[in-house]
């Protein structure tokens, strides 16, 4: 997010034919919860697509990217990794630190399928665990990222959207974004 | 959990071919969250097993139904009905009198796919939305339930685990509950 050091959600380990949809809630999830950038490995890159589309509609800034190459991203990554596992150590023991890392430097939050290479965990700086129960990579990174950013993720504001919900108590309300500009 | 009013998470609109591991996902962050039970409506019921399978294995309590009449369930709840939605209301605008709702009774959070009916939003007490961006319902019952518990959730304890993960800074460590309770 805008006045924040920069956070990039790499997607590994991305199974054809089973994680499609995985791998689609993974990248909008990334952009919806103030991450800056997803990047997609391997055959993950075929959901790139779906997320820029989002992003052209409901507006950006928010880059993807794919790589062949995402160990050797993670190993040289100029900044604090995060891989989000649950063999890790509990978010709520270790959150304010990466807050504090995050503050001075760029963020890589690595989110995984089944399997995840055993030099991601020696490379990161923090194995995280959102419980240490199995559950949702999803699950994990949006809890991960809402507190990272304390909650101001949910105030984000974006730019250039071709359209804007506007929330309502009971109902669906999707306008132009002119119109509420316009306050009409 | 233990020591509040019972939560329940209803899976809706699950599309077979499209959804089984996203409403996998969605039952495994519900139980892994905090909620007591999900309650898997229609085709969602093929999910039962897998979430069932994991309880099994890492503990409970936590209930996994089914149901051929959802429309019905929400209807005739008795209690706080809550529906995620990304036309909702921000969740950050909402979410202390839902927590105050949940201190005096049970609720029932309705997590749909796509077509979500109308009348599921006019029942709704609250519709809720997590952003009102597109992402993911996987996302949104997460960061839901982390405010709604207020992240006493991820302390929770689990009774009769045939396996319990033991955090770790690097690497992976899954022990017989029974080592645990000797220390060893």
């Amino acid at each position: 997010m805008r006045g924040t050091e920069d956070v990039t959600v790499l997607r590994l380990g991305h199974r054809p034919g089973r994680d499609e949809r995985i791998t689609t809630h993974v990248g909008l999830t990334a952009r919806a919860l103030g991450a800056d950038r997803v990047l997609l490995a391997g055959a993950a890159a075929s959901r790139a697509d779906t997320v820029v589309d989002i992003t052209d509609r409901f507006g950006g800034p928010f880059a993807v990217e794919t790589t062949e190459e995402p160990k050797r991203h993670i190993r040289e990554f100029e900044g604090t990794v995060v891989h989000l596992t649950m063999y890790g150590e509990p978010i709520q023991d270790v959150e304010s630190e990466i807050r504090a890392a995050h503050d001075r430097e760029p963020l890589l939050v690595v989110v995984g399928a089944e399997k995840v290479p055993f030099e991601v965990y020696e490379r990161a700086d923090y194995n995280v665990g959102v419980t240490n129960q199995p559950h949702s990579e999803i699950a994990s990174l949006a809890v991960f990222l809402d507190r990272l950013y304390e909650g101001a993720e949910l105030g984000r504001e974006w730019e250039d959207p071709d359209q804007v919900v506007v929330p309502m108590a009971t109902g669906k309300k999707v306008v132009d974004p002119e119109e509420v500009e316009d306050g009409s």
